[in-house]
């Protein structure tokens, strides 16, 4: 088994990386001493397939369980949602030392974890993530959080989890889709730290998408540790953390203008790093050859890289302009120098954002 | 002005004492550097009262106010409130480096700390606790909360504030019920940790029930004394600082099972201070004289030691049991050994305390 260790002082914990885990996981968290009680917090799409295992692995260690299970879906991580899930926890009175397992996607992990970090001002949260996107990036890092009409993630918690599990048989069921919109977070790190892990993912693309053990094991282990350096140097992202975010400043504000629901969000995330690489030629930092090898990567894997051509750009500046990451009314953006090196920029205005909106804008039909 | 420091690392922050210093507060925030946004949260009678001289003092110094009002009472401290408020700073753009004003009691105070808790991950928030309930307990030492229909502050965090601002004139429009209220706190610090304030609110009841300002200053300034030591030692509550809930295990329930209508916060203090006291002689920990002691000290100040007549004792009973300061099903109270000191109890049963509720609570009319 493979194992990352996240260094945060007293709120240090493990990520475990290994195909079949799951049915280990109640041993493993004994020598945790939570309460007998614990809460699974899952969608029904992934209960049905791997809650049995879960259940099992921890009624056999004597953990009583309450599940809870959320629809399936990005539009149901909101404040409602949280609501709800408190008001469970209440009823089967989970305690102070109860500790709440996230089984499924990032909506799950940001969901639960949020949850956990406000439930008595804050209990243990297990990360258990099922899907690629969250194996590589959510379920790393403490970041919780809910959406709100106004804005992806506005509201949430900075609230490390006491162990993320992550077995990798769980890619086996997930659709195809969906792991590719994972693979866009692992091109995002091959971007701004790694031009090793960026040439990997060139040379293995055959291999990644048969879902070749060893190559999955590479690719998820090398975004954890880069995720996990990062996120040591640097936990509240009042700095350097704020790499991770290429590609989301621009990709944030097209979920928030399709409204969640036309692209995934490793998708919305290719967008916009294909155009923030965009920004970062026309601002003279990134060389052409680059911008075109990021495309190309992009492309290979089946992402796409336009914006859409039926949102309108006025309002997605404004969406930009809103993101959280923008600070006195500064705009932010991560963009990549070399393959494996980003700068945190902040030179450039409204008009360069919607000069590239425009130029990165798929055709009208 | 009186300054007193909570260490707690980066953390740390100053909580300022003195009449007429809201006007103050714009020029001493310029050094912490936050955005120009700011937003103050309010209710409308407090608003009332001291909205302008604070948003005065805060556009002298170029700061663009969003002003948020909740309505008055307990019944607001809701998710839902929560939520418009994220709405309004949203809506007004409030970034990561602004910072939330809170102006009001204890409600406003912990409604506030926890949107600013949770708003983008966290943003800076300062207190400006204008009852005496808020000065001496809820502003200090970074709780925050909101209420679910199961139990009181069961969602929350801890956030520590960057600034606690207190202008003893703002005593001066407080109800005297409201005064009174939060005399309860400041007997708790009393019972809890120093003998000597306990003497001094038996001997000055007259000067504080008249405002005299320096007696007011003597027992904020020693309140917040006491619960900055102990939150400086236990910041998130996982061990000394839980003395600070004496009273509160029985209190809680009571205002739970009373649907936080019948009584203030701290009237429901008072009881289970005097209820708790009367645990502790049952245990053999407090000697009966000092449980007479405690029960005249509230008495004196017109607070009210009995269990309601009307509540349903079984009710409070389970209101106690769901309480977030029970772990692993096990009871926790905090019990008077002597005037000054307490211990952290768990060697009772729920009987006990159904036998202390049955001898504290006032006879059928």
């Amino acid at each position: 088994m493979q194992e990352i260790r996240i260094e945060l002082a007293e709120r240090s914990y493990s990520i475990a990386i290994e195909g079949g885990i799951l049915e280990d996981l109640g041993k493993t968290i004994r020598s945790f001493q939570f309460s007998r009680k614990i809460a699974v917090i899952s969608n029904p799409v992934v209960h049905g397939l791997y809650g049995n295992v879960l259940a099992q692995s921890l009624t056999d260690e004597g953990y009583e369980l309450t599940e809870i299970l959320v629809p399936d879906g990005e539009e149901y991580k909101t404040l409602e949602w949280a609501g709800k899930i408190y008001g469970e926890l209440l009823k089967t009175q989970l305690d102070r030392r109860s500790a709440i397992i996230a089984l499924g996607g990032g909506v799950i992990g940001d969901l639960a974890g949020f949850a956990a970090s406000t439930y008595m001002r804050g209990i243990a949260v297990i990360q258990v993530p099922t899907t690629l996107l969250a194996q590589v990036d959510s379920s790393v890092g403490g970041k919780t959080g809910v959406n709100h009409p106004l804005g992806k993630n506005m509201i949430g918690t900075f609230w490390q989890p006491s162990l993320v599990w992550m077995d990798l048989d769980t890619l086996r069921t997930l659709p195809e889709r969906e792991l590719v919109a994972g693979l866009a977070e692992v091109i995002k790190y091959g971007v701004i730290r790694d031009s090793k892990l960026f040439q990997y993912l060139e040379t293995n693309r055959d291999r990644i998408m048969n879902l070749d053990q060893q190559a999955l094991l590479h690719i998820v282990k090398r975004s954890c540790e880069i995720k996990a350096d990062v996120v040591s140097r640097d936990e509240r992202e009042s700095g350097l953390r704020a790499i991770l975010n290429y590609g989301h400043t621009i990709g944030h504000a097209i979920e928030t203008v399709t409204g969640y629901k036309k692209y995934l969000h490793g998708e919305a995330i290719a967008i916009g790093m294909f155009a923030e690489a965009v920004l970062s030629n026309r601002l003279r930092y990134a060389d052409e050859d680059d911008v075109h090898r990021i495309r190309a990567l992009i492309e290979s894997y089946g992402l796409p890289v336009a914006i859409p051509a039926d949102i309108d750009l006025q309002n997605t500046l404004s969406a930009i302009q809103i993101d959280k990451k923008a600070v006195k009314g500064k705009l932010t953006c991560i963009l990549p120098e070399t393959i494996g090196s980003v700068k945190i920029a902040t030179d450039f205005t409204a008009e360069d954002v919607l000069w590239v909106l425009q130029h990165t804008q798929a055709p009208a039909e």
